[in-house]
């Protein structure tokens, strides 16, 4: 990862997440290390009680649930407005989702052109989806890892930013195996968000190309 | 990969390819070097002029042309009954394919139970199929490899014995890429061979599971 060494301003990154947090939290172990040029400007959650408001409010960051009901899997309609506004009032640049729950609609692609990123627990295109650890200990591999990538309309198949890989061991089970992807995951999120605020990022079809 | 350290008798291997046969070249150079527990017995090109025969030959191990004609894409029916023969009369235990740029079919799947392995450039279960460095290269991954496997009926959808992950650089072309892979090609086989040859494999539904 680049330290900070020019006058670039920060980029400003909304995140989205459904649960306890632990990537956002490697965020901004990143940036308190001045190792990532980025400030976190909002974070908003779906479930109301989800650890990932504390961590935010605990770094004095604008932290708020906002339901997306009616749906249970996807952020549309007037949920996806709410979601849009509130980020767009809070001057994000980038969307990361970090354990975002739910499938992003073509309304908040449009709102953050090629600046909404995902991660995900696999070496990307193998094992998209839901729990692609367990997906990947069922398939036997002996290599898996995470991936961060722009997200597009399908699922999981956006432009890949950054890709770390994770052995697979023979006495692993779910828990384990998910948490070594983790530890990678920590790693490769600000590698990736470090990149984009460099604003040294070039998409030539579905290659992420990275200058210098 | 073990040195041998036991008395276990050698494990018996017929290779088929149908080019330079570099993978077959990674395998005589580890038993050269004692770090492999394994008497290549026979080797088999559907090419008449593949390098692989010459390099075997160099070797002293018997080398044999056997055309799979009428058949462009497969080994099957007189062909297929041919090259079992061959290695059957040589003894073969394993049959390694190395670049055989024909499927397999269940009458040697069936005359070489779980015995039938091959290599392949990219880390299954992403990118079947041919040319997977080019694949790779044209989905945008960050990191790809190379897997040795179990060969069943699917294409390229057998039990992983060995996979290594390789990086993807900005700049590669399909053949630096290519060359990248190999070299982790040429480690991986014989380390796949290696745990089968020191009989220390189980094979549990999907997963191959490896003893010490």
């Amino acid at each position: 990862m680049n330290s900070i060494a020019n006058g670039t301003e920060p980029l400003r990154v909304a995140v989205l997440g459904s649960g306890k947090g632990s990537n956002c939290q490697s965020i901004f172990d990143a940036i308190d290390a001045q190792q990532l040029n980025v400030r976190v400007v909002c974070v908003a959650s779906d479930v109301e009680d989800a650890f990932i408001l504390q961590r935010a409010a605990e770094h004095k960051i604008p932290a708020q649930f906002i339901s997306a009901l009616p749906f249970k899997t996807k952020l549309d309609g007037k949920a996806e407005e709410a979601y849009i506004a509130y980020m767009r009032s809070h001057g994000a640049q980038v969307v990361a989702l970090a354990g975002f729950m739910r499938i992003i609609k073509p309304g908040l692609l449009a709102a953050f052109p090629r600046a909404v990123i995902n991660i995900h627990p696999s070496l990307l295109p193998a094992f998209p989806g839901l729990e692609a650890w367990k997906q990947a200990l069922d398939y036997g591999v002996k290599v898996t890892g995470c991936t961060v990538h722009f997200v597009d309309a399908g699922m999981d198949t956006g432009p890949v930013i950054v890709q770390k890989s994770v052995p697979v061991l023979d006495d692993d089970t779910p828990q384990t195996l998910h948490a070594r992807i983790q530890v990678q995951e920590h790693i490769a999120y600000p590698e990736a968000l470090s990149v984009i605020a460099a604003r040294a990022i070039r998409i030539d079809g579905r290659k992420v190309l990275i200058a210098g």
